[in-house]
Formats: C-alpha cells, structure tokens, sequence
C-alpha cells in the first residue's frame, strides 16, 4: 500500500517537473511511510522522495522503529544529509510544502541548497489523501462502527442530571479503555450551548440536562490512526412539535444531500443544494460548510463548501453535516461519515438518524 | 497581566525598530491575549499588536468568547483586515514569527503588504515566555501539585499483573475525572522498554509487570493551560543491588544538579556538570538534553543542552531530568519540574523521590 502511495506521488512529481519533493507534514509522512513521531507538533521527522529512493530522517530515539532510516544527529543535520543526497542524485529541483513549511525552515533551506531549485509545491500529498486507497477505507470503516457502538452504550448512561462535561467524559473514556481514541473533544452541547456551532464543552459552562432539554453529541472516534466524525441530537424527553419538526426538516435536509453527492459533480454544488433544502423548509442557513474530507486528521480535502473547487470522486470520505442554529436558544446538526461510491454516498456511520429520546 | 506581558513585548518590538508584530503561534496568542481557540493546529486566530492597540482576528464562531474582536469573515479575510490597519495606523515595518509562520502565508502577506517591510522575527514572544510572572508561576505551582497527588494515588494502584496501558490509562483517568488533562500522553516503560529514553506507550508492546520489574512513569499535568511534568521509577519487589546503586547514584546527580543550578550561569554549564556526575559515578551518558523550559507548551525556553545558549534567569520553570539507560536491558530517569529563584532550583513536583517499591 505504501509502495502504491510513493508511486502515485512520484507520477505527481514528474507532472510538476520536480526531481523529488521533501515531505514535512507530520500526517503526510505518515501516509506515505506509515512512521510517526511521539508528537505532532514538533518538528521530528522529514521524508525526501526522489524518484527512485525513500529518506526518512529523523532522530535516534526512534531508531528501533523504521528500517533504512537516516538519522539526525546533534552533529550531523537533516541539511548535511539533504546536501549529500541532493548532490549524490544530481537533484536540481526539489519540491517543498509550502502550506506546512515554516518559514525560517525555507530560509535555512535556501541557505544551504544553492544550487538546488526550490519548488513551493501546494497540497500535492493532501490532494492525494483526499481519495482513499481500499487500507485507509477498511480502516476508516472500523473507527465508524466503533462510534457506532459508543454512541449505542454512551446514550444509556445519559440522564437528566448530567452535564455536558459527564457525557464528554462517558465518551472518551468508553473510547479509551477500549484502546482507542479521540479524534477530537467531544461537542456535548446542552440548550442554548447548541445554537453554538463549534461550541466548546471543555471551557464552556457546563450545563446540565434538564427535563426537556435537547443535547448535541459531535464526536469522533480514533483508531489505527484513522478517525470518523459523527452528531447526533438527543432529547431528553419528548421534544416539543415545533423542535420536532425542525429536527425532522432538518434530518430531511441531511438524508437528501447525502443522496445528492453523485460521482463527478462539484462539491459547491451539494453545499448549496443542501443550504437551499433547509431554507425550502423554513429552516436558517448555518455559517460552517457542509462536510468535509476525514481521515488521518478530522479535517482534509476534499471541502464541502461555497468556496470548494472540488468535485466528488469515487472512495473520497466525506462529512454531511448540515446545522440549524437559533443564536441564544438551541441549535441542531446531524453528521454522518460518509464514503463515496461510483452509486453515491454510503453513510459509514450508521447509529439511527431517528428521533433519540432518553 | 495580560497588559504587562503585552508592555513587555511591546518594549522588545521598539528595541527591534518594529511598528507592530503580527503573532501567528496558537500559544504566543493565549500567552498575551488569553484566548483560544478549539485546536492548537489549524491556523484560527491571528494578533497584531501594534504601538498602542491590538487586534485579535478570528471567525465568528469565537465571537462571544472575546471583546474588541475583530472577525475574519469568509468575505473579508485577515489579509484585507491587516491592509486596512497597516494603512490607517502607517505600520512602516510588520514583524512576524518565522519559526511559525508558514511560507505560503508569508508569500501571501507579501503580496497583499507591498509597501510594508515583513521582519522575520525569532522567537520573542517565546523568550519571554521562558520567564513566568506571577500568575503562570502560581499556575504551575497548581498543576505540579496536581500531579503529585495524581502520582500519590496511581501508585498505589500500581501491581503485578499491570500493563504499560492500563497504568497510562489509571494516570489519564485519575486526572480527567477530576476534570484535569494530560500534559502529554503518559510514557509507562517496563523493564526493556524503559531503556527507549522516549518510549512510545500508545503503540508499544504494552508490557506486563512481573516480580522484580522496573517501571519508569513519566506524565504531566495540565489545568488552567499550565502543564507540568514529571518521572518516577517504579519498582516490583526490591531491586537487586545493581540497580538500586544505580538509581541512588542517578538520583543524587539529579539532586546535585537541581543544586547547581544558580542565577547568571550557563545553562550549558549544568547540562555538562550532570553528565559529569553521572560519568564519575560510573553511569552511561544520556541521548537527551537534561532539561527543558514548561509552561503552556510541555517544551519551551530554556533549554538545558550542549546547544543551550540560554543563561539561569530567576522565574524559569524548567525540568532537570538525567536518564541512564542500558540498551534491551533497562533505563531509569528521575525528573522534576522547578522553579528559578534567586537562591537556586526549587522543585515544584514534591513527589518522594526514594525508592519506590509497590
């Protein structure tokens, strides 16, 4: 699989005109050579693909951990090495990626690399991300059924009483003791926290369930590396009609946009489809895309948005996830993982869409 | 605090000759605004701060979370924002963050500020940093504490028959359920696998505690943003002579080192003089730096290495943490986290440092 990875990437690269491309993003490194360092926020390791040769570099704690690495030592830096390899292979133009190299990185780069063109190159391993190969989809369909059954256990140890934090904590901990992870904190957002789309449960205030209340659960499950991404609205008791049948208009919303997304079509145009669906219905239009790409990381190519260039492919995994929001009162959103198939979309998450009520 | 940290600042930007400082670093911006958005890895927030005013750029998701805002909108981004201000307030020269910022954004910065000089700066929001007030010093106080207590009650959890996992897992929990966090994920090393200086808990072999087992636990604490850090060595059953010699002789460079460290001296200097100890002492010398600088971030300034150019500054919060390590057989490593006072190193993790025997 990674063999196939390099391989796609290298046809990329030849189409660009690069002799290779050095890899710094910590997630990018990881789908093409499956090795990853403790963090990943700092910078431990980088990946040079030529066109026929792989350099990990990175530093000797992680010696055990790769095969054919090349290390960075406090003597011998990623530079020194890129100089003997970038002369030893007579590379003249190397790719970099300028949406994750820092700018000081570039400079030392330049520096030391004189002879050497340096490419800004622009999501070309994200590009390839976006469509996901049978390993990554198999993976990805073992997160989703693992929020599947969480939502299934979490959802009966929720009552009135608890607050947002307690059913945070339900959720990871459920996740965590069976080995797995977060792909994110969890959105528990009660009442008025839900008109709040991106509402965060960690510093928020808090609230508790009360009778009646209505509760917004976002959450995603980590697993193998790879994540999902699933809402679901709970109601603590039976919703009034008017919150009925908002959250009705709105599953409505989300059911068709997910049969709209066809092979070939733009994502800008499901964005607006499903925008348009919801005010058809007398419902608000929400300030956040649509869906999103998932998969190393919650948020990948390809965007479901007004300003999305992308159209729908075949094995893209993909968020549906429309969202009603009353500033100040209560807000809803229902979200699905969902894989792109030459048929449409197939829901990976599968936890009922039906009216939840504990 | 907030105004005094940004006084500071804006001191070090007319020493630099800069009109004003566009801060791009998600912790630079917590440390001098307070605010913060959901992820620390997506590009959310921007601060300018400029002779006489600042302006915190987000998106409307965070409106209700900080006064003065200035929203980015999808219609009118950051970029026009910043042209507008540059103009109106004729900023002649813009610092930013080059070991932050990305080369695209700065190439994007570049075109749209023409006529304004983009200064790459290095590091100081960081350096300041590197010396905490009052506020951060308390703070920390707080999360050591925690962790102590943390350390306190896990270890008499702690038994033969546990695994790396489940011991992380007990750590994590004891912390999260009292709605604490992680500083990073615990590193629970059993007997081979505490000779990885930085073993990788989540996906090693998950070894099993047996009689007369060495278990190396290195964790952090985080509340209120400050985080805290920490390593104790464990041991199943009393230790045979050789390795109880070895803790002792590594726990009194340890000491020695905590004592060495006073106000005005290299930071180089103490890195040496605790290989020094160790060496007489007939211990191996460790891959690793002896300490590093804690705050809103787990690595920070200063830095305690052959590298470090950094001097001992009273306030420093830093870790003093030498490791011996026996390749395949087993490791140790004893760490605190202390404060600089003008009398010398105080430990603010106060977690008993005898042999721990459970």
């Amino acid at each position: 699989m990674l063999d196939e990875r390099i391989k796609t990437l290298r046809n990329t690269l030849k189409e660009k005109g690069l002799n290779a491309l050095l890899v710094s993003n910590y997630y990018n490194i990881l789908y093409l050579s499956g090795f990853k360092t403790l963090v990943d926020n700092e910078r431990e390791a980088w990946l040079l693909i030529t066109e026929n040769a792989e350099y990990l570099f990175t530093d000797y704690r992680y010696a055990s951990a790769v095969h054919n690495i090349s290390f960075i030592t406090p003597e011998k830096r990623l530079i020194k090495h890129l100089q003997e390899i970038v002369e030893a292979k007579n590379i003249k133009t190397l790719g970099f990626e300028a949406e994750d190299l820092k700018f000081n990185e570039h400079q030392s780069f330049r520096k030391y690399l004189e002879k050497t063109a340096l490419v800004p190159t622009q999501g070309l391993v994200m590009n390839q991300r976006g469509i996901k190969d049978e390993e990554e989809i198999r993976k990805i369909e073992t997160t989703c059924k693992i929020s599947d059954q969480c939502m299934t256990d979490v959802i009966k140890e929720i009552t009135i009483g608890n607050t947002e934090k307690e059913i945070a904590f339900k959720i990871e901990f459920w996740l965590k003791k069976k080995g797995y992870d977060l792909a994110f904190y969890p959105i528990v957002a009660v009442d008025e926290n839900s008109s709040i789309p991106h509402y965060d449960t960690r510093s928020g205030n808090d609230k508790m369930i009360e009778k009646g209340s209505l509760i917004l659960v976002d959450f995603g499950a980590k697993h193998n590396d790879y994540l999902s991404d699933m809402t679901r609205m709970v109601f603590a008791g039976n919703p009034r009609t008017e919150i009925a049948n908002q959250y009705n208009y709105l599953l409505e919303s989300q059911i068709k946009t997910l049969k709209h997304l066809k092979v070939g079509s733009d994502l800008k145009k499901t964005d607006s489809f499903c925008r348009k669906e919801m005010r058809s219905k007398g419902l608000n239009d929400y300030s956040h895309s649509t869906g999103h790409g998932v998969g190393l990381e919650i948020h990948e190519y390809p965007k479901m948005s007004f300003l999305s260039e992308d159209k729908v492919e075949p094995d893209q995994i993909i968020t549906v996830e429309p969202g009603f929001y009353l500033e100040g009162k209560w807000g809803m959103r229902v979200e699905d993982t969902a894989r792109i198939t030459k048929n449409g979309a197939v829901a990976l998450t599968k936890f009922t869409k039906d009216l939840l009520i504990v």
